[in-house]
């Protein structure tokens, strides 16, 4: 079992990287910038230049593959020309893996595939897709086609519908890590009042689960989720008690956008039963545990300077 | 304007090549063997091959694109999964059109991305998709990245989803280029009873609607087809009559596949109204156009060795 994960220096990938190698597994991490894994191999690669899915897939030769490498740029994905070139690179990675022998398949999809119209419960089994982005319409079509073919021509397949994570190692530009630097060097954050309900997950969680996916035959769509909707403002309340700085979020200060639904989580039968995957954390601890995380990255980075 | 046709040896493509050239517009024809164009430039390009989608773009810098070219080996392209190598194609294609300043694309999809299910009226603006085929899949997919892409970033794009085409030039292994070979040779050729009804639209009145198409700016899907519903037995009947062998079908001698569904056709008020397209052949007169071309076919065929 040779596994390739790519993006495996984004969000999830990080994660995932760390829980493969723990495990012992062979892992090879792909990512754009040459880099150095710790108990796996790295092989640096651009997938949407034309030819170097393929390449990966001929020099890596991996029997399983992890593939979460997408445009994922905080405010600027959504309705990027090139989510284009990545579902061609996708299909192109997908294409190569299966015609080198490749057992296993997992993708990383998107809650942004769904119909967001609805009473806010997104089921993969019922619930319709209909996605109001670019980068939800890339997802969906690219879905469509490799699970298609995955039944058509018997390969193995699964398909994994990302939430709202959080947790360590977060990007800027989000609502979480914003947050937590803000408080953490003594700001004050300007939220909306925050009743819009989402599922959030500890990113540790969702690398879980597509770990999990990766380890079965489930074959299809599986949503990567909590299973409950929480309010936004629920989410910076729990994190700024954990950073020990409650009164300091200033909610209310920004408007809530009216076309947000008020409502949006995903169902967990499938991560649950079919994959047997239960969270290590729940929403609480998971905040605990990214709140540490922000105040040890600020330590680090201090160190440098501070030591010199 | 510089009109670059892809798939221009294919059905479609020669008689859109055709038209194009005589009435005198800058076309060059792209295909996968070098060949020569009358009254255009050539160049070769298999589009699968990673990069070469953009090269060609580069080389040819286009105003209009015509994207015809897609695996459509008879049989066995509904489920070949090269399908999604061509989604990949056409999605560089695009993309370096646009970013190359391309003005205006038109893309062939199909009546395969519709779902067949219903009562058989197939409507571009409400009927919904569900292919039940890789190649419909694929078709489908593509369509809502590029119609999405296009909205969102400006770009002038139209979808013309080509239902049943007959004419000169068919490919063998289809109906009525089989039915036509086998009365020309005079052979009785075997056909189920041919109840279904099916919209059958001359080839070159399909590449007139894809050429008024290219011309105007009308944005989203069009359907390419006849606006009826007309029993294949009474197409067979209709072509042997014009062959002068009516006798020699056997109707019923092949079985109706049960899971045929009895109608499908398409609206043309798109077509019609939208395009300002009207074809030139009605079903009779492209029947007859058919069987001069296989009997003048024949005869060229056999200029070589019989007047060597």
């Amino acid at each position: 079992m040779k596994i390739l994960v790519t993006g495996c220096s984004g969000f999830v990938g990080r994660h995932v990287i760390a829980q493969l190698t723990s495990e012992g597994a062979t892992v090879v991490g792909s990512s754009r910038t040459a880099m150095k894994l710790i108990g796996a191999e790295h092989v640096a690669a651009n997938l949407i230049i034309p030819g170097a899915a393929a390449a990966l897939i001929d020099q890596v030769q991996p029997t399983h593959l992890l593939h979460l490498a997408w445009n994922a740029v905080p405010g600027k994905f959504w309705n990027a020309p090139d989510n284009l070139d990545w579902c061609a690179a996708s299909l192109a990675l997908v294409r190569a893996f299966h015609d080198s022998g490749g057992k296993r398949a997992v993708l990383a999809g998107s809650c942004a595939e769904y119909d967001w119209t609805g009473d806010g419960r997104l089921d993969e089994r019922t619930s319709p897709t209909n996605p109001a982005t670019l980068y939800g319409v890339t997802k969906d079509a690219l879905r469509r086609m490799v699970l298609r073919d995955a039944d058509h021509h018997g390969h193995s397949v699964a398909w994994g519908r990302i939430f709202w994570l959080y947790g360590p190692g977060e990007a800027a530009g989000r609502l979480v890590s914003d947050v937590a630097v803000a408080l953490r060097d003594g700001g004050k954050p300007e939220v909306s009042s925050g009743t819009q309900r989402r599922d959030f997950l500890h990113v540790a969680d969702a690398a879980g689960a597509f770990i999990s996916a990766l380890r079965s035959d489930y074959q299809g769509i599986f949503n990567v989720c909590s299973g409950s909707g929480v309010p936004v403002g629920d989410v910076v309340r729990t994190l700024s008690e954990a950073m020990g700085r409650p009164e300091s979020v200033r909610f209310g200060a920004r408007p809530t956008d009216p076309h947000e639904p008020p409502l949006l989580y995903g169902t967990v039968d499938r991560l649950h039963s079919d994959l047997g995957f239960r969270p290590v954390f729940c929403l609480r601890e998971g905040l605990a545990d990214t709140a540490r995380w922000w105040f040890r990255t600020a330590a680090q980075y201090e160190k440098p300077s501070g030591r010199a």
